[in-house]
């Protein structure tokens, strides 16, 4: 017997999303799609939700019915304040007011490293270190880390906030030599956040078992997390085709990466 | 020579906000009072702003030729979502752009106690802990905390973001025994904030000298504030006019106090 | 209004609960004095309870009625492994069951520097470090400071347990120059672990406001315990009468002095 | 050449004892077997000694010329107060006696999670936290591990306490997948607490390779003990059988699990 | 009695040494004053010993008979690499190998906040922070505080390590006003490393009691140093004379002042 | 293409030299091997420099064209100060000099366990530990620990130091069953500190995966090393051939070994 009824997965249609799609069937009875767009076919045990996060009743409406939800939804990359403000903050405030109100037991988030960008690659740090955002992106990411655990501590709904680093099919740069989440961990650390006995509100870091590890995730450890990929198979490749970076570049100094050489969104031209 | 040309103070109708601006005369050329209403008469070396911080274009107007901004507007309880968005979500990020576009130094932010308010009492948290919010409010404080590390760590604009617990005219209950900031060491906390030599982005709680000491403040020693009062004078008449409280109540066993125990400001009757 | 109806003080004809009998009046309705052997002459407000600790149902019988204790009874020094364990571990069992069984609310514990007596001089510890007794004396102590913690985990009793250092009329020796409390701030102490507005399970270390400090007591800021006394008037007159001790010496190296040069208390000669 | 002359094993007939008693023969010249009853049938390298721990005498007695004790006899769940005095905290003080008069080196202790079983699951606290008992068993576990410490600071015989989670023939529940400590695991940290080159007074946590971790045990690091096995292959089963547990539960939340959720053993039923 | 039979203080004639050869005469029997060139008049209680650090013989043979070394003689500020290793490592080799031949009990020494300098003004570090020094000057204050580790732990020689931020007549320049510390708390500091019971191996920050703080000097408080003074007299003189400075700048954002903003000092022209 | 165009090799006619002479040549197009004598024969991707660290003009000169320097030159033992003086302390200037003057980019330096060596085997300490030097020589590696600190700080050369355990063919004794370094991860170590993407500096362990672990190395895991070897395949032949020590010795007790039993070495005799 599966361990959810229903759970919503938002973002279906993402790279993410649709990895997970096909993932999570196992740990629920049905699983709810939501996306801005129809997404097709769709499976017997699946169902579909088209509408937009920035609208309240309609988010709050697809809730209805789910135990937990795995929230991949929203802007996933720096974007205008506006951007950020309707897609990621409200839409995730519409998610966890739809959670409340229709009591979804537990919330697994795609937080990112972006959350934390600004900390340098050799602090080290671990999931506790004070919030150090690199773009609107990131900040949106905190706000969403700050408000499921106001849910947790104030309506005890669990959630689980995953700082995902650069989950793509394969590493694209040298940075992705340690900042690499392979598609299938990616969905092991959703399902072990699903699983786990007890989450409360957790934060933890998204990354493969790459040799060259940046962050301390033993914070994280009662989710039962156990990567299995490692960039290395894509190493010599990587490293062919591109130059050694400077290490004093802010985009090679900062867990963010690029993100940290990027200026304000609002400031890019509109043509 | 005071040591700013023009200091903007938004919130300075309020109860902090008009103690500010009659103590912060002398740091700057000229203040400049925001308020959503006239304010009436105004000192030789003041000027008034008169808008809504939900509106983007006029408050990034309003920082125009301030070399440094005490950011005490918004709403200060917990209040509906829609509020805590514009009010404090919305209108924090209008005073950042401004700060970024009209290139102001340094800003001194409200935030609150509201920010860690799940943190118990006993625990003795640092500035550095990871945030708790109570409340929507609080997770608004927490937004501009990250908005403001970002804005120091991609765009080089100090902040000081103070977590002031009660400040009133005097406690008004046992709780303000030891979460009091009396107006004049409030007032101290924002001149160390705005004349300390470098604060990067520092986080600091506010409350005066009182006996009982909740949290550890001495991440913030750098800002040069030493509390000059204390709740002990008002010791006796509170005591004998309130009950001793249960430990055991959220109200007593943490920072937040009676922000803990509120429900959803979403679920408040509106008749 | 005293802030509890009935305080129960065990080792009241001892050094320090002849001290808190005449202190504590005025917090409870009536003090009920706890010894071995009778007092003589009480006050209106004084009531008397003759027994031994050891004795489990005379001790559980004397906390009726009590809705806080201040546990100061039992062996004060190094002692015999009988001793210890009638006096400290068995007498404590039944205070603590006592509490449980007549409904006390708080209990104040003397703990004592012999708990952490061979954690080092210049270690700098808090009141989280692991225990490290210097004798079966400081090993009892540990022992009601777990059995407490467990009363406050399980059942709602919130204690506090005072890690007293050298609580004499004035400093005998050199190290008492820095582990010297006073009687007046060992009152303060007792006072503010009674009056506190939560306490939950608190572990404080007890010395006057001395120039050398050799432990870190922050993690109990919430008592609001401030000491007002100082080693420095008995300064010149110690040193006068007594020589410069060997820095290496067990006795001047490890918190708890002396006894971590003692043996094993059963090995002493019988005779 | 084995390491030990003579190792004493107590609780030699219970469940752990058992498999102690086969797996340790090679790490000394002669085992001796401590137990109630008579055990029956021994091995060439074996010897009993029959006594109850509550027995001061006999239990040094059983000591002599053992240069090692593993000590893992005593009450092994909750019990009423007075077999945990008499057989926990009473029969250990004779162990660590019996290892003082007759010069035993080292002493390995079966501990236990209820040592610290207050503790969050997701707390990941280390070796070092501060000690939360969820029982008078764990408050008598409590008690050994600061004898032990004493026993280390002054007298120097060394000692290891293996805070045990749960060492069953195989995960009995859900909170088994993460606290199962497989026999042969058992084994192999006793081994490594035997043999380790210093272990002065090591804290060590006892589970196996579990994917769930809930504590982190690098404080004990230099024990050398790597598990070998996982409750993985059980998953299965234990899920199949047995309800998704609610994460609120005492029983959930904490270390201890059950334990947190047992009332005062003398207050059961005695019919 | 005095503590000691004899000081032996390099550097006397020096601006720090001159004000520790009044001071510290009630401390010894007697006071040896090294210096490069004789000092003139010396007092009754006081010799002299005329040599080069450089000279390991003579300075060796300058510590006889000397039970206590107050060490503050050497380069006091940044210097080409010959000067710093003649004076500073070589010199203090010679130093506390004449503690140890001839039986020195105690070292204070005047390390410097050039050995941390570039740890950031909000880091708000404490003693056991990393090294990080601004300057060759600070890596040869490195040097000796790892040299008089090794004596200590090795040969039993007591050390303080000094890291003395300012010490002038008065402040000098904005920065001044946090760093600075008076010369009679400098000697209050000498002092209470002199006579404290046990320092072992202790490094103490030496800064007055200024308002702003960019350090925490807790893990020295065994020393019983307690400042007394304070920039604040100072302060409306040196904001007068001296504009606001950059935040940005290193010599702002760093401990180590414009020791940050030097380059090496043998690339400076000799000519 | 290899990653640098030239590494200069100190120490390269010495034990791990000699072995990193082999291993090294992929990674840039040009070795430069430094050794106090001619080498002999060398491969076509070789050349040498024969100089004494004590030179400073020749070790300069040496430097030139390196855009990496893997320092692994100077006395490796416990040596007589002027020893250490002059090959380690005025050598590890002169090659921080020679890669400030030609602009080497990175430099991975043999420091030691005996940088620490007085911290207890059970500490468990991390990289960021406090040093504790064992020796001379181990003062001479803090020394340049911090010198390479500075040249990061100020002079933007990047440096990882590398905290060599026992890096020897098999295991010697029973201690290297714990502290043993192959050769084969050595050179990984070496390797993975030439080529992680940003070192700025870091301080690094260096053993094998040996079973008995005793520092915790997380904060170099950015460099992305992963040892592959473990002296589980001596430790038969080890035990059989020496005693169990005895774990009171300072050998044993502390992370140096015999360093720390090791007296003065300017007192040994020199006829």
């Amino acid at each position: 017997m599966p361990q959810y009824e229903r759970i919503l997965i938002t973002g279906a249609a993402g790279r993410l999303g649709s990895e997970l799609r096909k993932a999570l069937a196992p740990l629920a009875g049905r699983i709810r799609l939501a996306a801005r767009e129809p997404l097709g076919a769709l499976a017997a045990h699946e169902e579909e939700a088209v509408f937009d996060l920035a609208d309240m009743d309609a988010t709050i409406a697809a809730t209805e019915g789910c135990d937990a939800i795995v929230h991949f939804g929203g802007a996933s990359l720096e974007s205008p304040w506006q951007t950020i403000l309707d897609a990621n903050i409200r839409g995730s405030y519409h998610i966890y007011e739809g959670a409340r109100k229709h009591g979804a037991k537990r919330v697994v988030y795609a937080s990112s490293v972006h959350a934390i960008g600004y900390h340098e690659v050799e602090a080290q740090i671990g999931v506790d270190a004070p919030v150090r955002p690199d773009s609107l992106y990131g900040v949106s990411k905190n706000f969403v880390e700050s408000l499921s655990r106001l849910y947790w501590d104030k309506f005890g709904i669990e959630s689980v906030c995953l700082r995902i680093f650069s989950s793509f099919p394969e590493p694209a740069d040298r940075r992705m030599l340690w900042s690499y989440l392979s598609f299938a961990d990616c969905i092991r650390l959703v399902e072990a956040s699903l699983t786990a006995p007890r989450v409360g509100h957790t934060i933890s870091f998204g990354m493969s078992d790459n040799k060259v590890k940046t962050v301390d995730n033993r914070g994280a450890n009662h989710l039962g997390f156990i990567p299995q990929d490692s960039s290395e198979p894509f190493r010599a490749a990587v490293e062919a085709r591109t130059p050694v970076p400077d290490p004093a570049r802010p985009s090679v100094k900062y867990l963010g990466g690029w993100f940290c050489e990027l200026g304000h969104p609002d400031d890019e031209p509109k043509g």
